[in-house]
C-alpha cells in the first residue's frame, strides 16, 4: 500500500454496487443458459492503445467478489505505463465468473485509465518545472474517490475531495460576505489549524488585497492570461501557494507552468477524459 | 410522466448519495463560514453551448433534498433542445442551500446532457430512415440508469439494462456452447416468452446459420463494413431485427442507416460523450 | 452454475437480512444460555413429505454466514425430487451455530420447496404437450427473485420480473390509450428491440384486432374457457405466443395445455403454495 | 395508533424495498408508454371474499411513497371484518401512480389479510374460553413484523419476535444442558427480570419436573393429545402459563381451548395462510 | 460463544461503519505517505489502569476487517479483570494495517471497558446479597447493543433493549390511562405470555395497589430512600420482582442491596462511565 | 445555518438509526397499550443543571421523524448557555409520538450538551489569550460528527475529522520513515496544496529539526511541561502553528494558554464528558 492505493474496505461497496447494477435482478442469463458449468478460461486484459492504467485494484476486487476462486494477477499496477498489446491483468478460472465480472471491471478500468492518461499528458507538459497538476470537484457523481485516485495514478495531485475538506472562497462568497477582507476574517475566525483556506481572485488588485489582509494559504488565479499569471507569481513572492485555473487546455500547460505557479487545476481531467481502450481476451 | 421520465422514488437514492459525497463529512464549510444566513439568491442554470438537456429532473431532486424550501422551476425539460444563453432552470431561495446543491446538480446535468446531445447528433444522421440509435452496457458504474435515460432524451433507444434483461450471445458463448445451433437451442430451452434472444455474428455465413436455425429475435452484426451490412439486410429479409455494431462513429451513421439495419449501437454514446457546458448564474 | 442457479453475490444480502431478523438484537439467547460452547452436532435436513426442493443454495448461505466453520453438504440440489425421509442436506459443527441458522434455513427452504413442488404439479399436467407453466408478479414482497427461482426449480418458466422488464398491456391501458390499435402503436414507438410486448385480451374479437395491428410478441388470453382458448390458438396460427391466464387451477391444466397455448400462467404458484415440510434432525 | 398499529417509520423501509423490487430498474414502462400523463383514476380496493383485513396501513404507505399527491382513504382499518364487495380503500389521483403502486399494495394486503383471516378463524373457535391464539417464528423471511401484526389484526397474540426476545428451551437444549433441572438453572442464572423463560415438554413427567424445579414462566406442551392437555392443566394449577403446540389444526382448536390451556400456538397461521382475494377496481 | 458473546454477524456492520468513519474518504494518508509498505509491527494493547475489559471481540473484528492477514490474539477475553501493564491483545502484521485500525479498536475498547469496569464496581457492592445490577435505555445512540453487552461483561444484567421488548409503565402512562388498575388491565389485555410487564411506583400506596390488582411481573421503586425500600420488600413478599431505581450512586449500592430488592438499575453505568485507559504499544 | 450547524440531510440517517434502535422491532408497546390515541401533551425539555446545549437540532429531527405533525420549538439553540430550570425546547402534539421520541432526543442532547459544556469550561480558562481549544479522534464510534459539532457549540475548534483529512505524523511514523527529515520530505512529496501537515514532537531538539527542515504547518508538542511549552513558543516564533497535547486537564489550561501556544487539544472533551442532565416534563 502506498499513497495512491486505497484500502479495499473503502472500495468494496462501490464495486459491489456496480456488480449488482450490471448483473441485474438475477445475473448473467446468457452465460448461465449456454456456457457449460465446467468451462474455464485463461483470460487477459490487454491494452489496445497507449496510456497510464488506473482501476486495476478495482478490477481485482470485482473479479474476487464475483468468484473468490478466480486467480487474478495484476501485471501492470495502477499508475503504470502501457503500450498497445501489453497485458495488464490475467484472470484464470470459471468462464461463467469471468464473463460475469468482465464489463464492470472494464467499465471502471477504461474510464479511470482514461483519466490517468489524460492527467499524465498534462503532467508531461510541466517537465522541468515545480508546477503540479490538480483536479477539481467536477467528477462523476458517485465515483469521485476513484477518479481522484486516477489523477494520482497519472502523476497529478488532488484538490479538496468535498465541500467539507477546506475553505474555498469564490466570487459569490466574497460578494455575499462584503469583500475580500471581510470574507478572509470570517474564514480565519472559524477555520481550525488543520483546515486550509483558499480564495479565488480574478484581478491582480484582488490578489494584492488578499496578500495584504493575510490568512489565505492558497490563491486561485481564475481565468488569467499568461502574462498576468507571471505578474501574480512575482507579486506573491512565495507568500502564498498559487493555483492557476480556468480553461487550462493541454496546449497551454507548458507556458502556464513556466510562469512559476504552484498548481494548475483542470476540471477536464475528470469530466472530459476519453475512455482508454482495454479489452478482455480469452 | 412519460416514457423518458423515471419515478423520483428510483432516482432519489442516487441523488442523495451524490450529495453526501459532495457535502462530505460536515457540509459546505465555506458557505457556512462566510455567507450570512439570510442571504437569498435568484439563480439560473444557463446553457453555455447548444445541445439537448438531460438531468433536469435530477437537478430538481438535488436542490429539493438539500432544502425543501427552494423554489425550483424547470424551463427546458429533459429532452429539450437548448441554445447558448438559454435558461434551463431557475432556483430561488437561501443562498447557502443553492451553493450546497450546485455542483451535484451541474455534475449530473453536464454529463447527462452531454450524452443526450451526442445521441441526438447520431439520431440526426438517421433522418429519413427507420433506423434507430441504441446504447450499450458501456456506462459509468453506478449511473447506468440515468445515462440510459439520457440516451432516450437524445432520441435514442435503450439496449438491455443488465445481464439479466435478455439473452445476448457473443462469440465466446458460441464457442463454449459448441456452435450457433447449439447455443440457440440452449437459449430457447430456457428463455421464457418475455425474454428476447440476440446473437452476435461476424460473418454472413454465421448470419445464414442463425436464420436457418431460428429462435433469435435480434442479430448483432459485428464490425461489418457497409456493403456487408447491406447484404445482411437483404439476407435477413425482415425475419429478424438487425443491429449494426462496432466502431460506429458519427461520420459513418448516415451510410449505415441507409443500409436498412434496424438499429445502430454505440458504446461511445455513454462512455465518451463530452460534458455539456451548463453554468449556474446568480 | 446453470440457468436455475443465482450468483451467491445476489442472494447474500437477502439471507443476511433474514438472519438479522431472526437473531434479533442480540442473537439466540437460549442457546447461549444453555448449550455448552464445545457441543457439536451432526445435523440433517430431512424431508417429511414428497416434493421438489428449492432453497438449498440459500440454506447453505445461511449456515455459512452464521458460522463459516460449519461443514454443509447439499445432497439434493435445488430442483431435485424428494421422498419422505430423504436427507437433503447435512450440517456438521458447533451446535450453537446450527441452532442459530436453523429457522431461517427452514423458513426459506420450506416456502420455496412448496412453490417448486406446486409448480412441478402443474408441469406434470402438461406432459406430452409443448405448453409451459409460468408465474406472475403475485409474489411475496421482498422474495420475488427466490420465488421465481423456485418456479424454475419446479420446471416452470418465469414471466417478467418487474414492471420494467417488458411491456404488458392490460385492459386499463387499452382503455386509457384509446383502444387496441392506439395502445400497440404507442408501445412499438417506445419499445426497443430487446423488449417484449404482451397484450391482454378478453375476447376473440380483441385477439383478431391484435393480430391485425401487429406488434405484439405475446397475447395473454384472460379468463377464457377451454373451447375459446382452442379457437384462439387456431386464430393465432403461431403468429404470436399465446398465454392462457385466469383461475388456472391444477385440475384444469391438462385440458388447457391440450388446446396448444404456449404458456399457462398462475399467480397461485407463488401466492398460495403450501410450505413443504422439511425438518432439522440431530 | 393503538397496540396493533406500527409506526410508519418502521414500515417504510420494507414498503420502499418492495416498491423498488416491483418497479425494477426503471419503473412501469407499460404505463409510461401508453397512459396519457393527465389520466386520473378514482380507484377502489374491493374485497372479493369475506375475511379480516390487514395491510391497509402498508397499502397507504405504498401509494404515498409512489406519489405523495394521491388521495388515499382507508374505509376498513386493519383488523376490520369484510364481506365480498366491500370497498376497503379508495385511491384518487394520477392513473400512472395508482398503477405503479397497485401490485405491491395488493401483494402485501392479500397475504396479510389471509393471515388475519386464518387467525380470526382460530380465535372464533376459542369463544367462551380464556384461551388465546398465538403464532410462531415460522414466518416469511423479511416479513416477520407485518405477519405478526396480521396475527394481532386477526385477534391473536404474538409469540417472541426473534431468538433474542425470550428464552425458549427445546428438547435439544435440554439434552445438551444435561436435563430439565440443569437447563432451568442455567437459564435463571442469565435471564434478567425482563426476560421470560419458556420450556418445551413432551410428557407429563417432564412437566412435573419443570414445576418442581421452578423458574419457568411458560411451559410449551408439545404434541399432546387432548386428554393429556387436560391433565397438564390440572397439574399446573395456574402456577405457570401453558401453551399447547404441535399440529394445531382448525378443527381441533375448540376442544383444545376447552382444556383450559392459556395459549394455542400454530405455525400454520403464518406459513400456510391462503392469500385473501382483494382487487383494485377503476 | 456464551451468554455474553454476540455473533460476529451482528457486530460487523457496526465495526465496519466505525472504520469507515475513521478512515474517512480515502483512508490513512499519513501512513500511506510515510510508512514503507513492507514495515511490520508486533503490537500489543496494554492496560494502563485496572478494570474489566470489554470490546476485545470488537477490536478483533476491527483489525480483521482492515486486513484479514493480521494475526490477532486476545489474551484477556471480554469480562476478564486486568491490572496496569497487562497485555490484553497482540496484533502482528503490516504496520499500515495496524495503524489504520488502532483508533477504532481503542475507541470501542476504552469506552466499553469503562462501562464494564463501572458495572463491576457496582456489582462488588452487592456481594453477599442476591441483588443484581442492571442498566437502562440511557445508552449512546447507535451503541446500545455493545454497551449492554459491556454491562454483562462487568457482571451486571440487562434491562429491556428497546421500547418493544417489554411493557414498562411509567407515571405518564398511569396518568393517561386513568390510574394503576386501568393501566394494568390495559397492559394485560394486550401483552402476550412472552412479554413482561413492569410498573413504576413512587409510593408504598401505589405499590399496594399494584399488588392488589396483580398482573405486574416487576415493580420499579422510583427514588425511594432506603427505609422505604425495605418496607417495599416486606410488602411485596416475593410476589413480584422489585427493582430499585433513581440516583443509585456507587456509595449507596451496598445499603440498597441489603434491603433485599432484586435489582438495582442505574443509567450512569452507560451514560457516565469513564473511558478505561488502554494503549497500543509497538 | 452557520458554521456550527450541519445540514439536516447529513444528520437524518444517524437520527433515524438511533430511533430504530430504541423503537426496536415493533415500537413502543407500552404507549400503544395504555395511552389513549387522542391524548396530547404540551411537553418541555428542561435543564436540570447549568451548561451549554448541543443536540437541539438533532432532537428536533428525532421528533419530526417520529411524527411530522408534532410542533417543536427550540428556545435555546445549539451553543446557547442554560441555567437549571431553563426550558430549551417545547414539543406539542400526540402523547404517543412524544413518548416514542423522548429517549433518543434526550440521549443525544444529554451526551452532546455534556461535551459542549466540558469544552466551554476549557474555553473559559483561555480567556484573555489567543489560544484555542480543540478535540481529537477519541470520539464515540458512529457519533464523531455530532461530537465534534458539540465541541464547536462549546466554543472549541475541530481537529481533523478522519485519517484522510490531513497528515499527522506521530512517533511511529517518524521511526518507520527514518527520522524527521525523511518523514517531512515524504509528506511534502505527496501532500497537495489543500492538505495540512502536522508533526508530533516530544523534545525541543525535535522541534528545532522540524523548523529547520520546514514543510510542517503545525507542530504537536506532546506531553511537555509548561516551561518547555514556553520555550517551544519562543523557538517557533510564529513560523508554525503550535498545538499542546497530552493530559491537558482543566486545571492546567490557563497556564498552558498563557505560554502562547495556538491550540490545546484534549481527547477527554469527547471521551470523558459527563452527560448533562436534561429532562422531559409534561
Amino acid at each position: 500500500m502506498n499513497y495512491s492505493t486505497l484500502p479495499d474496505l473503502i472500495l468494496e461497496p462501490m464495486v459491489r454496487a456496480a456488480l449488482m447494477e450490471d448483473l441485474g435482478t438475477y445475473g448473467d442469463v446468457t452465460t448461465r443458459a449456454v456456457i457449460p458449468a465446467d468451462t474455464t478460461y485463461d483470460a487477459r486484459i490487454n491494452a489496445r492503445e497507449p496510456g497510464v492504467v488506473s482501476g486495476m485494484q478495482i478490477a481485482e476486487i470485482a473479479f474476487r467478489l464475483v468468484d473468490p476462486t478466480l486467480k487474478v494477477e495484476t501485471l501492470v499496477p495502477d499508475g503504470g505505463k502501457i503500450a498497445p498489446g501489453d497485458t495488464v491483468m490475467t484472470i484464470k478460472g470459471k468462464a461463467a465468473s469471468i464473463l460475469s465480472g468482465e464489463r464492470v471491471a472494464l467499465n471502471f478500468a477504461g474510464r479511470l485509465s482514461g483519466i490517468a492518461t489524460k492527467t499524465a499528458g498534462f503532467v508531461d507538459k510541466t517537465a522541468g518545472t515545480e508546477t503540479r497538476i490538480t483536479c477539481t470537484r467536477k467528477t462523476t457523481p458517485g465515483l469521485r474517490i476513484v477518479e481522484k485516485q486516477a489523477v494520482l495514478h497519472g502523476g497529478g495531485f488532488n484538490h479538496r475531495y468535498s465541500l467539507s475538506d477546506a475553505i474555498l472562497i469564490k466570487d459569490n462568497h466574497i460578494a455575499a460576505a462584503g469583500g475580500v477582507r471581510a470574507v478572509l476574517e470570517a474564514s480565519k475566525a472559524v477555520a481550525s489549524h488543520m483546515m486550509k483556506i483558499e480564495i479565488e481572485v480574478d484581478t491582480l488588485d484582488q490578489l494584492a488585497e488578499v496578500l495584504e489582509v493575510g490568512g489565505a494559504d492558497v490563491v486561485l488565479l481564475d481565468n488569467m492570461d499568461t502574462p498576468m499569471l507571471s505578474e501574480a507569481v512575482a507579486m506573491a513572492a512565495n507568500r502564498v501557494v498559487l493555483e492557476a485555473s480556468g480553461n487550462m487546455k493541454l496546449d497551454r500547460i507548458a507556458e502556464v507552468a513556466a510562469t512559476g505557479v504552484d498548481y494548475i487545476s483542470s476540471g477536464a481531467l475528470t469530466h472530459s477524459a476519453q475512455t482508454l481502450d482495454l479489452g478482455l481476451d480469452f
